[in-house]
């Protein structure tokens, strides 16, 4: 019998850069040399109203040809339709190998421009603009780009890097508070999961308005900081860990998401799915009550939510976490011991989590006051 | 301003493997140690009529969950609408991360597999099973996945690695011989490019039935070979020319193939592309007559078509031959000097071909007698 082996090593590399003011300072457009070729902006309606026509003019005092894509803001726009149009309308406007997609808006824009770069002639060049707390500390600093299916969240997707991620917070001065509370729940996961520090720094800012400019600074680069070291780790050692830690709270948070038809926004689903894990913990006598609490109490600091909504049933959400791309037989996640530090088990940080647990968990925090 | 880096290597690889009568000797199937997640073959109809029940029976026999997705024969069901409608159907049947998807078919089987496996959930397992020679000597040698756009073919895409593709010539045997001739083109253009001796033997041997099956074991395996190494040059070097000799003939051969709604297979488009590619070689004086001679006369050789049929106009090819993805201003495209070699220039392999030198030689082929 006879054997060939075909193999190819690829780097993804994305460059954050920290760029105030950016809708006033064209010299990043520097990054892109082609003239002749389009260029695409994808953006949200609230974010085009905005700041769309002041992107768009950037490019054209810089003689780039640029067009201008609006499409519906939220997670109800990450389809396989909108995807499909989207990619037509590209190709139809002579899109090249040299031609960039610019994502400029929340995560939603993020992921799905960087899915269409990354499938558009199987890759074209990529700039991130995350215009969203959430997208500035957690969607943009990532190589994971996604749509989502009848059945869930993310569901299809791929690994793409952007050759630049922008980092404006002057885009957070319009942005509602809800929203920027959308964004703290990614930044309270990392505290939570890696960082007591921060977890305390967190912990005693929380009668500030959260919108506090320099505060805000503070956390995006500490959380970015925080995710870079998961990744690069995830790289070297090849760990679960590294890469289960982005994904505290998300199997119980990515089905509330989606069960609640994308009312609740994923950091508010991520909030409540955190706190589930902080009672499956407590169930399994892996933390205290007051790691427990400590969830519970950081969360609400933020007036993000903390509990199932009533309209949700529990045999919704055990059906639909099924559909959770770590599910196999069982949720596996990793669980916290002490606040910014995950526990351990004999066989590493990766536990699995039965959907009788998960149901205690569920009835214990519906029945909380 | 501060900067951070994102940064993950990721690797390639694929295990190509000779594995004579596949169909009644399950060990392969080790390969798949999980016996309670989802597994999905993915085939045509014709391939299916001959093969599906028999595959499907194995995995049975090995207590694999198997389910089987049966889809029309050919180019045109690579699209968005096919590719939508599997990924809905494979989510609702419960896949994990565990599931490994099966391609068994030809290319376009191999195509819409590989992209599946890639976009589900970012990336679960992958085996190809290619049952045409077009498929084992090309489309399931490669980690390029695809379906076509509205505009032109592969389009839409992906890189992504099989763990395992399994060549077994058996498959060929009920293969047509306007099918097996097919599969010779790809190998016309591996001998064309990079192998004289390659050129020479298939020269030869042109008056034998091309589906003995000894002399296709050896092209196949030949064929591979000299791919691979392109594969690995393109990684080592980042050598655009790597990149670009598999891309011979395909520029005008795409174009063919899309105008001609995929009544043209592939390696006929691509069998008249490289007699355009011959001519245009000509014309710039980079080859002699009997270069361009050796084009045609290899290609009429295996019966495969050396002129544009007439009901495609030239200026549909030059409308088409933008949506090419290397087509930027003009067409980038190898040249070959002599049989089994390319020609070089100032500036490396790379040529620029101008539309009034392409519709040059378009004039050239039709006027042959």
């Amino acid at each position: 019998m006879k054997n060939l082996i075909l193999k190819k090593y690829t780097e993804l590399k994305s460059n954050i850069i920290f760029y105030p003011n950016i809708l006033y300072n064209a010299d990043w457009l520097k990054a892109i040399p082609e003239k002749k070729s389009p260029h695409f902006i994808l953006t949200d309606r609230k974010v085009d109203s905005l700041y769309g026509e002041r992107l768009e003019r950037l490019f054209r005092q810089k003689e780039l040809t640029i067009k201008r894509f609006v499409i519906a803001s939220g997670d109800r726009s990450k389809t396989l339709e909108v995807y499909q149009n989207l990619t037509n309308k590209i190709l139809s406007a002579g899109v090249n190998k040299n031609s960039y997609i610019i994502g400029f808006g929340g995560g939603v824009i993020n992921n799905i421009a960087g899915l269409l770069a990354s499938t558009i002639y199987r890759g074209i060049n990529l700039i991130q603009i995350p215009t969203t707390l959430l997208a500035q500390v957690d969607v943009a600093i990532d190589f994971k780009q996604a749509i989502n299916s009848k059945f869930g969240k993310n569901h299809i997707g791929s690994y793409y890097a952007a050759s630049k991620v922008f980092i404006d917070p002057s885009f957070l001065e319009t942005l509602s508070s809800r929203h920027i509370r959308n964004g703290i729940a990614e930044v309270v996961k990392h505290a939570l999961t890696q960082d007591k520090n921060l977890l305390r720094h967190l912990y005693s800012q929380n009668t500030k308005p959260v919108f506090d400019t320099n505060f805000l600074e503070k956390i995006i680069y500490k959380t970015i900081h925080l995710k870079i070291i998961l990744l690069n780790d995830a790289r070297k050692s090849k760990s679960l860990v590294a890469e289960m830690i982005p994904q505290y709270g998300h199997p119980v948070g990515h089905a509330l998401e989606h069960l609640s038809e994308y009312k609740l926004l994923h950091g508010e689903a991520l909030a409540i799915g955190m706190c589930i894990m902080a009672e499956i913990s407590h169930l399994l006598s892996i933390c205290d009550d007051s790691t427990r609490e400590l969830h519970y109490q950081i969360i609400k600091n933020y007036s993000l939510p903390t509990q199932i909504p009533k309209w949700i049933t529990d045999r919704a959400i055990l059906n639909t976490v099924k559909y959770d791309k770590h599910f196999i037989q069982k949720i596996r996640s990793i669980l916290i011991a002490k606040p910014g530090k995950i526990a351990q088990n004999e066989s590493g940080y990766v536990f699995e989590i039965s959907t009788d647990i998960l149901r205690r968990a569920l009835i214990l925090n519906r029945s909380r006051n």
